[in-house]
């Protein structure tokens, strides 16, 4: 058979065909190589956002995405590796917990996290609020300390799924991100590259999410799910509510210390659940755990014991930070000045807006809206009132840790608040469970 | 209100929201002046090509790229003045005929052309087929020539819309081509920029036109009419018959022969047919006819009086070629050696296939593959036998005109006939008028 050219696999894509995992190979190949131009990729990009991929395109995507750079081999490390991967949110520190907890129970948690950019946060930003802490470890020092403590935690090198990075860059500029089998590639490929045999994947759905339609997120979560197990990973999603914050902190200190807290059984019930959900779901992926009830059980003990603690120490050691943190989170610096945002009326609360919330905490300095921006690691956010809860007037919904007050971000912080005469409808953080 | 970025636009056509004329003006210029990257335009054609554009769009589209470049002044020639447009195909030799013929007949015609490319032949090409003729006048030459003759025939310089070529060459590579608001503003944004009032549309339909599907022909007829009328021009125009070639001859000299041939209305009678209905379009849109009717007596008298080729021979000569080719045209150099392609059994030609024995053309060196090829004028084929014509064992089918014999060649051609023992149903030459 003829190879078909760049235009005629463009054409064939733009017509509803199928690629065969050969031509998506060579079309990543080509990209990096420069015989496939920008030009013709966002064409096919566009034409793949209008007619979708199957999951055999998907995978063979993902597969030459991880093969376009570094794979990590962590063969050296006895078990199964694990890692969890959340789709982003606000105020979600759930990685900086469960990658201790998890590593604490038997299992190794090799993580390879992102930056904070738009609304989310980002876990390395509020990893380096702990004094000291390097998320730039090398490659060889990140596999040993895996060995060695059972997790690390390090930002994505440059060396890793380069045609991922290359491909996402063009969808960022030509309205082609909102496509589900190329964020399955993206996601996948990042965490493929780590040499886990093992994800959990966390899909965040509502205001604060990428996805503010059920519909699509679970359709997002199953793709993750099928094409993650087509590509021979154990592979579990949960979709989980995230039309408010996560816990009570937004920021990047003030989140850390409510994670660290975390370890020693203290903290938000919210946050406690999703923790919990994912943790056990990665200790039975692990084969640590038979049943998600033993699994907990054993995280249980792991946090009374004092277990995941150590095991945070020796991670932050590792890294080169204080690991004084986590017996003493108070040691993380918070702005000084607290500012309260209050209830004008009593009630319910029927809404704190995460994306609000969100973009309320860029606007003070803690994210980014641009890759290059800075972030200022000690302010935030602690969310006082979350949706459910009965508050009376005057009450603090939220309180602004800032250098200095900022009326306009209080106006935006209480515009995230609607209070009601009566209770809402319970919302359930678990929403629902995919697995393959 | 805030202008939408790049992304935003792209975003918005992608969800088949429709963009402004501002807008479309401001991606035409961004993609000359770099604020728009050829990988964003791209992705914006391919969004284009699922979601199509409102005739609003198409004339804003067209206008953009109009004044992208050079727009002719032709005012300071009397009169309406009035083009015609192929959409392409095999044997199209009928412009060359046409513009003299209606120039003689007082109505104007700046006609500027292009080279042959894929299976279709270019009128350039076969003109250039006259010893001495160019084609590369310059804009003030041309002007001046359709003042004093009443037409030149030249190619497009690089000064007419390059917007448009800018946008061709990634639609080349994008498979973005078949895209009818696409294809519209392409075509009209060329010939708006003649400066001509009037433009008859020659949309051919069947194997061997660029639109092998009625419907679609229709669809695309129809858009340049409603766009063309929207951009302020009379515009009308024919979907003809393009399933076999049209006329006897396929090649360059001998297709310039066989134009030549008409002016003294010798010749057959579909290549007649479609030169006498456009030119009475053209005498009509130039107000110099009435009626259609009217116009046909006019051309008649034009050929029988002489006028139309002295308006030849004057063209030519101003073109710097040899004028005596009017009426000897057998000066025109065709290749030496003749090989016919004869039917192995009698019946009636059911088929004459355009599209083989247009790419037949090309492989005898009379057509070009790829843009920069070199092509031989003086080679070409001889249509002997139409459909629904009745042909004895051993007739000729066609006749190759060669420097050399190429079996292949013939072999190709032969596979272009197909004959049947009844005689097929007639097949109209005019399919439908469209007009706005």
């Amino acid at each position: 058979m003829i190879e078909r050219s760049t235009v005629e696999m463009i054409a064939a894509k733009r017509d509803g065909q199928e690629l065969s995992p050969d031509e998506i190979r060579r079309i990543v190949a080509g990209l990096l190589d420069g015989r496939v131009t920008d030009y013709q990729m966002t064409a096919l990009l566009m034409a793949t956002f209008f007619r979708g991929m199957t999951d055999a395109e998907t995978v063979a995507l993902t597969e030459a995405m991880v093969h376009s750079g570094q794979v990590l081999d962590l063969s050296g490390v006895p078990g199964l590796k694990v890692d969890k991967h959340s789709t982003g949110g606000v105020g979600d520190k759930v990685s900086i917990t469960l990658a201790p907890l998890v590593a604490a129970c038997g299992v190794p948690v090799p993580m390879v996290s992102g930056r904070g950019l738009g609304h989310t946060g980002g876990t390395l930003d509020k990893l380096e609020a702990i004094p000291g802490f390097r998320t730039d470890l090398s490659t060889a020092d990140f596999i040993r300390t895996v060995g060695e403590v059972g997790t690390c935690m390090i930002g994505q090198t440059k060396d890793v799924a380069p045609a991922d990075k290359r491909i996402y860059a063009l969808r960022d500029v030509t309205a082609t991100v909102e496509c589900i089998p190329l964020i399955v590639a993206s996601i996948l490929s990042k965490k493929l590259a780590e040499g886990i045999d093992g994800l959990v994947l966390d899909v965040k759905v509502g205001s604060g999410a990428f996805m503010k339609d059920e519909a699509r997120a679970k359709e997002l979560a199953a793709a993750l799910v099928r094409v993650g197990s087509r590509a021979g990973k154990h592979v579990v999603a949960w979709l989980t509510d995230m039309n408010a914050p996560l816990g009570v902190s937004v920021g990047n200190a003030i989140e850390t210390r409510e994670a660290l807290e975390l370890l020693f059984g203290r903290g938000p019930a919210d946050l406690k659940e999703i923790t919990m959900t994912l943790g056990a779901e990665m200790l039975v992926l692990g084969k640590k755990a038979a049943t998600a009830q033993e699994a907990e059980k054993s995280l249980q003990h792991a946090i009374a014991s004092g277990a995941a603690a150590r095991v945070a120490e020796r991670m932050i050691e590792a890294q080169h930070g204080d690991p004084r943190v986590v017996g003493e989170p108070s040691r993380l610096e918070v702005a000084p000045e607290r500012f309260d945002v209050v209830a004008e009326r009593a009630g319910w609360v029927e809404r704190a807006d995460a994306l609000v919330i969100g973009r309320a905490a860029v606007a003070m300095g803690a994210g980014r809206a641009r890759a290059e921006d800075e972030v200022d690691k000690a302010v935030g956010i602690s969310v006082l009132a979350k949706p459910g809860d009965r508050v009376e007037r005057g009450q603090p919904l939220a309180a602004l840790h800032l250098r200095a007050r900022r009326p306009e971000i209080e106006e935006r912080i209480k515009s995230a608040f609607a209070i009601a005469d009566a209770a809402p409808p319970p919302r359930p953080m678990r929403i629902a469970r995919i697995e393959g």
